[in-house]
């Protein structure tokens, strides 16, 4: 099939696009590399060296004799060539990752919730105009988060997106409804994945829109079996306090003998999964589209769900680290539950790789190994949720600086 | 209290402006003057000769004493001007109609669809994040839409915002919860009001903004007691097949002897507001607002619901009109019911203006004395909500004009 991954030089679209092409796809990365300009602007580096696309793209020819496309494009803001590039390419498949998915970042500052908004919400406007617009009858796969639910509880083990309810009508009879789960965002970032739902109900329902919506956990891990083919290859590895995902925090925290920093108590409670099994459901996605005229067809991606502080716990006994409590600096319950089916994709057939197996690996072969490239003063969370928080939490004086902030 | 209005130029806007400055507010409009600019695009114009905003903010000091800013500014774009007129002006509420309004016109193409989603989702955006940066404690009272609800039936009364559903916990009991009323739009533009509720639900919890959305009907009427006050104070009264709103193009219709054009069997039920219902809706919300912490204040803001056919007989009883069934260029039920409540702003003292009384002066005052400006060539509504829609309902070849379109 003929594939366009949007994002395709980032954290889940390089890999996705590498294991897209070894299927034999026809893949064409679309990207305006804001990942790594955003590198520039935090001045923090992914710990694994990750090559410039043509590099990357020159590497996976030599190596697999496969060809992958490139077009520098910026979903969000050029819509005219977007439109183009779907006429002259004319995609049976557009995965969709071309958003600011980072929840620290997008609440840094005013600007940069301004950017995530502005930035996600007209990307994924632009894609679905430009499907529409272009007369195709391409599936979109967007990646979603389990953010959209938001992590209060409620008791309701998370359905994949559609939840049914029982409300009372006007004559006092209960009916039942199918509707979409009551969204409740953590962050900017989850906040614009809410509102991609809307969207694709409407373009689903005004114009049949063919849309995957895959609600995904927390990625861990970095590599992938294609990307492990060469160095050259390597997948981002991020461990500063915006994009650093928490497990690979703790593990390259436990690398440099730097503290576990738990948020808080740790009680909460995330979905995660591997990298490997984010390629592979995306492979799962594309083989089972929704036909036309279906609903947007919503799955869960996860494999498995912990508290924090038992990762942490975890991460420590594996290396020896130790775990130290820090302020929240997100606006949310110190502890939940979670429970979440994730039947869909296992139905599909993905076979789940387990934080046991795949940790020490992690550990070894790439927070280890690349530890010298870490820029400790780049991993705590300096974004705070909130005014309040920002001021009630600020850090003490760093500890035998001999100097007080306060003074 | 010092108030800005964003959007005060427009057609609600503007005699909510004058409005809330003849009841004693230090009023400022914030406009880009937007909707004057698309009358250009358009090729159309208020039926109305409504004068520059220097001309009707000097008319107005002129009438009354009064003094009302006014401010040249686009909030979806202008962000750190915006910011500093909040910091200048520390305003203690601001009433937000800074949005493309029209649903037609948001499907007119994929790029109205574009400049729809941009334009409203970065104001609303704009607004909260300038109010947050600002520090200030400023309440936003929105203007939202009875579109947000949809208009298929549940058989469930409308409620103000909120619905009470039961759902099933994981250990098999029911579970209740109040959620967001599910939304249902039925355009571009209604959407990006359905997306705007969860900027609110966000910011509210986030941040603790204070706002009230008011979904509002349909409106109708063109003039209040103040617009009235002075002919170069005049509302603006659209009838094209754009921004022209259902009950005020039947007027129009009727004034000039063009049939009253029904979209399909007319069997959509719509809620309907006069103007001057409108004008004192707002300023209810503004004395009633939401405490600091308190959830998003959702009010319904609609006195009659009627089924279009059913306005047009009215109609056409009045004036002698006939009524002409077109097809429906919009994606909707042929019929629908519609219950709402509107409980909340009748509970704060709304008093409303009935179809029955405000009818006839609508006719007389405005569409017949006016109907000399009538552009009949604008009157048709041919923005197509789908593609399939378009091409199934091209108009025949106009009567009588002894061309053929397909020969």
């Amino acid at each position: 099939m003929r594939i366009l991954v949007l994002g395709g030089d980032g954290f889940c679209g390089w890999p996705t696009s590498l294991h897209l092409s070894m299927q034999g796809h026809a893949v064409t990365v679309v990207d305006n590399l804001s990942r790594r300009n955003i590198d520039n602007e935090l001045q923090v580096q992914s710990l694994t060296p990750i090559r410039s696309i043509t590099t990357r793209l020159g590497a996976w020819k030599e190596i697999t004799g496969r060809i992958i496309a490139y077009e520098r494009l910026d979903v969000a803001t050029e819509y005219d060539r977007l439109l183009n590039l779907l006429r002259a390419r004319r995609p049976h498949v557009i995965v969709h990752f071309a958003e600011q998915r980072a929840a620290p970042y997008s609440m840094k500052s005013s600007w940069h919730k301004r950017y995530t908004v502005n930035n996600n919400l007209n990307a994924t406007n632009n894609v679905l105009a430009a499907i529409v617009e272009s007369g195709l009858d391409a599936h979109l796969v967007h990646l979603g988060t389990m953010g959209v639910y938001g992590y209060s509880s409620t008791g309701v083990r998370l359905p994949e997106g559609y939840l049914t309810v029982k409300m009372t009508a006007g004559d006092g009879a209960e009916v039942e409804q199918e509707i979409l789960y009551p969204a409740n965002p953590g962050s900017i970032y989850h906040m614009t994945k809410t509102q991609d739902q809307l969207f694709f109900a409407f373009y689903n329902k005004n114009d049949e829109a063919r849309i995957t919506d895959l609600h995904q956990g927390i990625v861990w891990g970095t590599q992938t079996r294609e990307t492990r083919l060469d160095e050259r290859l390597v997948n981002r590895f991020d461990y500063d306090g915006d994009y650093g995902t928490v497990l690979n925090r703790f593990l390259m925290q436990a690398a440099i003998d730097y503290p576990l920093t738990v948020h808080g108590s740790g009680g909460q409670t995330r979905a995660f999964i591997h990298i490997q099994d984010t390629v592979r459901c995306i492979e799962l996605a594309i083989e089972n589209p929704p036909a036309r005229g279906e609903r947007v067809k919503i799955l869960n991606q996860l494999t498995e769900v912990h508290r924090l502080i038992d990762l942490a716990k975890l991460v420590a006994e594996l290396t020896g680290a130790r775990v130290e409590h820090v302020p929240n600096p997100r606006k949310e319950a110190d502890a939940n539950d979670l429970e979440a089916t994730n039947a869909g994709l296992l139905g599909l057939g993905l076979k789940p790789t387990t934080l046991r197996e795949g940790l020490l690996t992690e550990v070894t072969d790439i927070a280890r190994r690349y530890a010298s490239r870490c820029d400790r003063r780049r991993i705590p969370c300096v974004s705070h949720w909130t005014r309040d928080i920002a001021e009630a939490e600020r850090p003490p004086a760093r500890q035998g600086s001999g100097r007080r902030t306060d003074s």
